[in-house]
């Protein structure tokens, strides 16, 4: 009951868009039925077409769910909703707990907003315990875009395999797309292995970074750093601006060394204070030149439909395993023969030849 | 058959360790008894042990197989080697082409096989063209090596998806050791896929780059670099020695803001000239103190268990995708699905869904 209680004031907090008047004129009430009456495939594809926050987050919801009469309708309303999607930017941020991330979306959030954009704040973070990773785990971190009208923020699908929540996100950003969110914020905490995944889903991939003799950096994991299309050196204010200004000479040295990215972008390293809003629009403006540089050579074009057939592969490489890895058989004798693997009794191939043996009959 | 005589001459090379006297006192005669004659799992495992190459090279054939009687007793011989296994110093080794790769290996095994220690040189490189790679495909290249009774070079499988080269490999490192080389080297061109297979079937990863504006590094792939154990900028020699010197203290730099790697070991980078064999034995002891390094802090011991782990799931996803996608009904449904999705018809999670319910099927 108080987990409903949360998730009604969730959801009010993001009732911003103005509904068309009611018969009723009572607005709660109203709210009220939209969240309990069971939509039909068609309802909810209008009401995500006209921007009903409430509704999207009842899609979104059914996107999440395991249970197969969901992912049905999950799976109707997606495909009715996709000739609208597509018309956003999609950034994904990531960085390490400490480095200012909440702060710094809040930030940039408001900035986008102020500019009459959409924003959906959505994440990845399938491993993170709250307290650890504290990813969208807590909107009160994010006041101002919770209560921005223009805003809609989603905390990390809470359980599942990375493959499974980081399906679910990328289909939640067509809802969001379809929505009108022209803005796609995709936040993971920078420590785990959804990188990759987002890095797969969105057109600008930006680091988060502070200041520091180095030790703070020892927590990104290694290959994060080029897969960056920008890096930015947060909490360059007071007596942190001049090693937060070192670092970010230090960062564009060393990605001088990298090997091009394939859009033919070169990485760009940029300072900013998130709390007293300073370099805020700068970020802003890398991105958007980013964006009409790879329109410009096509790059946004061919990447996107490169990711999506990567999300068709991904899918069903996902569902393969799924299968195996979820048949009790398998899982009964995986631990069996990881002991055995690691007492050099089996091969790691014959230990695989087993296990599929087991898994045809 | 002109084949076939490749084939032979590239094994009589390999044969360089003394047989026992045999009673026909016909070298070339028994060679070919043993090559042509169909050899028992015993017979095999006994020549490997023995260190006998052109059993050796029979066995890794059998490995690269793709018939399944072949595939069925290569995996028993490959049983019974396992426990000899393991005792070996295992070093990938990556770089563009163009980096002097060969010349380096041939320097370096030089070096190896000079201090009385057996080598086997592997590739993988599923992919590569042999004029754009080259990669072990002409031996010629590494003629003193060819020639080395205490080295085994053996040219990447020539066909097969990535996760099956990889996998073949894998196999065939256990059958060289348990053949007595106790130092693998594993070659891969640096531009393709394969450098995370790599990576984890080595104990050491090594990047060989060369000095320039910059330009020479845009061929090595993203993430490449944060996987180097260490780096060695080769052609450090004639006029080229400054810019080596320079490009060097540039990569020092640059890896020092890369978070350490699991192994806490700090990468290091060396110059050399394979050329003329400067700098060579500098290397190698940089990988010997790596050893001891992860030897004491038991990363090196841990790191070989979590990569058999992973080789027994990566072959069973490499299993499972196989069945999927050698289907014939899925081969002629994925280039329809993805024009749809290229033309917005289908969402990636839907044309997953159909390919796996036609599957199921």
């Amino acid at each position: 009951m108080a987990q409903d209680k949360k998730i009604d004031s969730a959801l009010k907090v993001n009732e911003g868009i103005p509904q068309p008047p009611s018969v009723d004129n009572n607005a709660a009430q109203r709210f009220l039925n939209i969240k309990r009456k069971k939509l039909s495939t068609d309802e909810y594809v209008d009401g995500i077409l006209q921007g009903n926050r409430t509704i999207l987050s009842k899609a979104i919801t059914l996107v999440e769910s395991s249970l197969p009469e969901h992912q049905l309708i999950a799976q109707q309303i997606i495909e009715k909703c996709l000739p609208y999607a597509g018309k956003s930017i999609r950034l994904g941020i990531t960085g390490v707990p400490g480095a200012g991330k909440s702060t710094f979306i809040e930030a940039l959030g408001k900035n986008i907003t102020g500019n009459n954009h959409k924003l959906a704040v959505l994440a990845i973070d399938p491993s993170s315990e709250r307290s650890k990773g504290s990813i969208l785990g807590d909107k009160t971190r994010m006041e101002d875009l919770s209560n921005d009208s223009k805003a809609f923020i989603r905390p990390s699908p809470s359980a599942g395999s990375l493959g499974g929540v980081a399906r679910k996100t990328r289909e939640s950003v067509v809802l969001c797309e379809a929505a009108g969110f022209d803005t796609i914020f995709i936040e993971t905490v920078g420590v785990g292995q959804s990188e990759t995944a987002v890095h797969s889903m969105v057109d600008f991939f930006l680091l988060i970074q502070i200041a520091g003799a180095g030790d703070e950096l020892q927590g990104i994991k290694r290959g994060i750093m080029e897969m960056a299309d920008g890096i930015v050196i947060n909490k360059a204010d007071g007596s942190n601006l001049d090693k937060a200004k070192l670092a970010a000479a230090e960062f564009r040295n060393a990605l001088h060394l990298f090997p091009l990215s394939e859009s033919g972008w070169s990485p760009k390293v940029l300072t900013c204070s998130s709390l007293y809003k300073q370099g805020i629009s700068e970020v802003w403006n890398m991105i958007l030149e980013y964006n009409s540089f790879t329109l410009n050579n096509n790059y946004f074009e061919n990447n996107r439909l490169t990711q999506s057939k990567y999300w068709m592969y991904e899918t069903v490489n996902n569902q393969l395993m799924d299968n195996f890895y979820g048949n009790k058989e398998i899982q009964k004798l995986l631990p069996q023969y990881e002991k055995e693997i690691l007492n050099n009794k089996i091969s790691s191939f014959i230990a695989a030849k087993k296990l599929f043996e087991k898994f045809s009959k």
